[in-house]
Order: C-alpha cells, then structure tokens, then sequence
C-alpha cells in the first residue's frame, strides 16, 4: 500500500511515438511533466539516450536530487520479462529485442526500479485514481494505434506468469482477418484499431469510393489517420461512418469476449480512440449485449478512462509506491 | 483452507447427459459414488426430484448421516448467480431458467450449500489435487459436447463480479462462424467442441464425401459423435483425420488467446475430447506457437486433466471444504 509520507517517483512512458516523463506524487498528483518524440526508428541505442536525458531534466525540474525519490516506475509499450526487466521485443519500437531497460535506468539514478507494460500501468492508474476506483475487477483497454490492455484482479495488477499478460488486442476474433502487427491472423488490434481504420479507408479510397476524408487530407491517401476518419464521421461522411461502425462492431466482439472470460464490473477504455466517446463504444454496448452471455452482459459497464494520457505515468508511480 | 478434521462433503455435479452424486473426504478421496442420466428433456422439477433421491441415496451408501457432513457442493453446467445460488439459464439444461437449486439442497440436507459452475469446479479440483497442483496462475478447459473454462489465479478460482466468469468456450474466434449453442456466431464451442466436429462430419457425409465414418454407424448419419470421428481418425480416416485437424487448429486459437491474456504456467484440457490425447492437443500447442507472443508460448504448457469425470467432484467439494 502507499503510505503517506512516501517521497515521489520518477517515472517514464515509452511509446512507439512518444516519451513522456514525470515527477508523480503519492497522491497521484503529477508534477514536472515533460514530452518528446520517441523517434524509435534511430533504434534502442538513440531512444533510450533521449529518455534518459528527458528523465534527468524532468528531477531537476522538480528540484529534486534522485536520493529524494522513492524509485523509478518506467511504462513500456512492449512484451516484457518482468522477472528479468527485459523487453523482450515490441511492434512499435523497432530492434527492442531482449534490452534490459530496468538495469539501464537502476544504474542511471542508483535507486529502484520497476518496469511494466503501458497498458497494464495504464489500468493500475485508473483503479487507484480514475475512472476504477472502488472496483474489485475490472478490464483496462487502450484503443490507439495498437490495442492493449491491463488487467485488474481483486484489486490488483494481474500479470501472470512472466508479467506479461493482459494482451488483450491480440485475441484473434476473426481466425483468417488480417495479418497483426504481431504476425497472427484477425488479432483485435487489426480490426478495431486506429491503424485499422486508417487502413481501411486507405482502401476504400483507393478502390475509388467518394468521401470527405479525400478533401480533408487534400487527396494524399498517406496522411490518412483514425482521427481524420472519426472527424468525417463527426461530419455524417457515409464512408466514415461505416468504417467507424465496423470498427466499434469488431471492438464489441472483442468486449463481448472479455465480459464472458472475465464477468467484469467495468471495462475502462482509453487510447487517442476512446476520444470518438459514444460514436464507438454505443454500438460495442450494443454488440456486448447481443454477443455475450445476460447476466454478465448486465453488469458490465463499459466507460472511458478518465486520466488521459496520464494514466500510463501515473500507474507506473502506482508501481513504485506500492513495492 | 481445508481442515483436517473436516468432515465429508456430499457433492452433485449435474450435466446435461448425467447426474454424479458423491461423498468426498477433505484428502480429495471419493467414496460413495453414484451416477444417473440426467434426462434433461424432462425438465427441471423432474431433475431435481432425480438428484435428490441419488443424493440421499449416496449419503446412505456411506453410512453417514447428513449432520455428518461439512455441507453440500453443487457443481451444474449452467451459467450462475453464485451470489444468490441461482442458475440462470443453460444451454444443455432445457427449462432451467433462474432456479434456486442451492436452496433447494440447503433446505432438503439442512447443512451449509455452495454452488459452482462444473467447468470452475473441475478446474479448482484440477489445481488442488490433480494436472495443476503447485500452480499459481492456470487456465482449465474442458472440451465436451461444449467447452466450458476456470480460471485460477494466484491460486484462487477466480469467479468475476456475479460469479459466472470463465466461459472461455464462448469466446468469438470467428466473428462471422457458425451459431453457437448460446445464441453468439463463430465461438470457441461452435468450432472445436464434439458437437462441432460430429456436425461437421455429418455435414461432410451429407456432401456424399467417402470415410469410414460412414462404416462405422452403418450409415445413420445421426449416430455420428466425436468419439465415432475419433475412433475413425486414430483408424487414419482421411475425411477424420481432416476434421479433426480443423478442431484442433481452432482449439489452438483459443488456446492462444488464452495465453496471450494470462501469461499462465499451464493449460489443462478434460473433458470427452482430451481423451483423443496428442491427436487434438499437439497441433493446437503448434497453432499457440504460430500465434501467440513468444514469451508466453514459450512458458505454457498444456496438459490433459487427471482426475477424469472426477474434477468437478472434487472440486465442488473443495469449495465446500475451503468456505
């Protein structure tokens, strides 16, 4: 449990396009909040400079010296090794194979730390102080550029055995869909994604079909993202709309599994899609009822996250506190 | 936990084809064991007018009194309300809509009654005595006329918020697939339990394809089981083995799924199906490979159950034993 007079963590969010860290207190409040690209494409070697560059000046900003933290709680968009502090690889940071990040920032800053994955911090954040608390069990999912998730079991973080389950965008829901960025077939993540629905329109477009996305992105099918399509659709473009729509269906296949699987009280949905708010989660609502079992289907409620984009940070502080 | 001095649990596993009573001790012996049809078509009065007569009967059999007993463990295939000890609905139990059935046996023994879904039940039973003892984290599947599922977490049968948590074989793998026995499209059941491959077989027979298959029940297509596909495949029957391949591939999807959401040490099959041993499990454990994250196919293992028709036995009486 946190105690009271624990001092605050450094922590750091690694995403495949962003970095973001902070200094984050036990009261769940952040302060010294800093950003930049992730630019993962310069590989393990330049990012994990960057990161801990953007670290020591996110302490300094705080006026803090590293002996004032209670450890260091780093947020990682890829399959770890917990056990070991090893990502083990990552569809979003290319050459993240096997890098023992945890030892690289443990001997940075000469204190603890830990490392989990982003959606599993991510859903810790929000049941000790968003959109969870209070409840005993419940299922986080980040609906963005990939699909993750974190799981909350009699309130707390399950991880399973090597501290990386939770990968709940890679549930195949369709055996022979489209190939993942993971390399299966029909994964979650490739069906209901904002890379999907770019994907899709890219498609849709190119077959020659009108839409208001083609003058929103000025005809160049590159610059085509889940954002611009969500907007089109905000404005009633038929094609959005479908595309959106069959992206809320495949996302309610996937909730209706989870609901069977885990008869949960509540899914927590985050990510840059959640931010569609009801034009997506009304007709997964809708595909939960139809699909899953009653009683379950009942009680679940289905509701976006409430701390932004601060719930990976503010989870993985959650993680330092509570060692 | 289980006392020592613990007396003996009266238990009830109740399926759609047969009705188990038993008398079990703490150690995890069964003694006084009796089995009847269930005859399901007959409805629930009928039922429970049959299962308490073997239940009273059973308790006779091993000369104890019904003050003798620690209580009463119903294990029934059927979605609960463990809360208020109802059965919901389920699909192998015609009729059985929201019926009290634990305070039917409470009131009848007048001893303390606990009830359970059979999938959870062989699952807690599995952990504590049989394939999955010393286990933290395991994932339990029986594959029948349909599949059921328990989850076991941090060595606690995890149940979800209403208690119906765990129906893994209602998991979508096919968002378009055939209609399942509980109303939902392309599930796990509706693809890789026997009565997928028995249908399947009698569809491929229907098509004028030649097998064995056809041989063996003498040309009544709706003699055609699972066991009879088997028995034809072990015999390397093309059109069998055929079927059964398909079966396995979608077993192994589910089994990826799981491993890819639990991260679990290991994944027991029981049920009528697991009797076909590495024919079904070794290339589903192929497909996780192919299609889960590295890591977590790498830890699983997956194994047959050991206890037989006795989990669920065992495991409603360890619910009895560990209240």
């Amino acid at each position: 449990m946190i105690k009271d007079n624990q001092q605050p963590a450094l922590v750091v969010d690694l995403g495949g396009t962003k970095i973001i860290t902070a200094v984050v207190l036990p009261s769940g409040k952040v302060v010294s909040r800093n950003y930049c690209l992730t630019l993962a494409a310069k590989g393990p070697e330049a990012v994990t400079n960057r990161l801990l560059t953007a670290a020591s000046k996110t302490v300094a900003q705080a006026k803090l010296e590293t002996t004032e933290l209670s450890g260091v709680g780093i947020a990682v968009a890829g399959v770890l090794d917990a056990k070991r502090g090893i990502i083990t690889h990552s569809p979003n940071l290319p050459g993240w194979n096997n890098i023992p990040l945890r030892d690289i920032l443990a001997e940075k800053f000469g204190i603890d730390t830990y490392i989990v994955n982003d959606a599993s911090a991510a859903a810790l954040g929000e049941h000790r102080f968003g959109a969870g608390k209070g409840v005993a069990n419940l299922v986080y999912l980040t609906v963005s550029t990939g699909i993750g998730g974190g799981i909350i079991i009699d309130n707390k973080l399950y991880l399973g055995t090597d501290g990386c389950a939770g990968e709940l965008g890679h549930m195949t829901i369709e055996a022979q869909g489209p190939q993942c960025s993971c390399g299966n077939l029909g994964c979650l993540e490739s069906l209901a994604s904002g890379t999907a629905v770019a994907r899709e329109a890219v498609k849709c477009l190119g077959q020659g079909e009108a839409s208001s996305i083609d003058g929103l992105v000025e005809g160049k099918l590159e610059s085509v993202t889940a954002d611009i399509v969500a907007l089109a659709a905000s404005q009633n473009d038929p094609l959005a709309c479908n595309i959106v729509a069959r992206a809320a269906n495949y996302l309610g296949i996937g909730l209706a599994n989870m609901v069977n699987i885990f008869n949960p009280e509540l899914i927590v949905i985050g990510g840059g899609m959640s931010q569609m708010g009801d034009m997506l989660l009304e007709p997964a609502r809708k595909v939960i009822k139809e699909r899953a079992f009653r009683m379950p289907a009942q009680t679940v409620r289905v509701v976006r996250a409430s701390l932004g984009s601060n719930s990976g940070i503010i989870g993985a502080a959650t993680c330092v506190f509570e060692q």
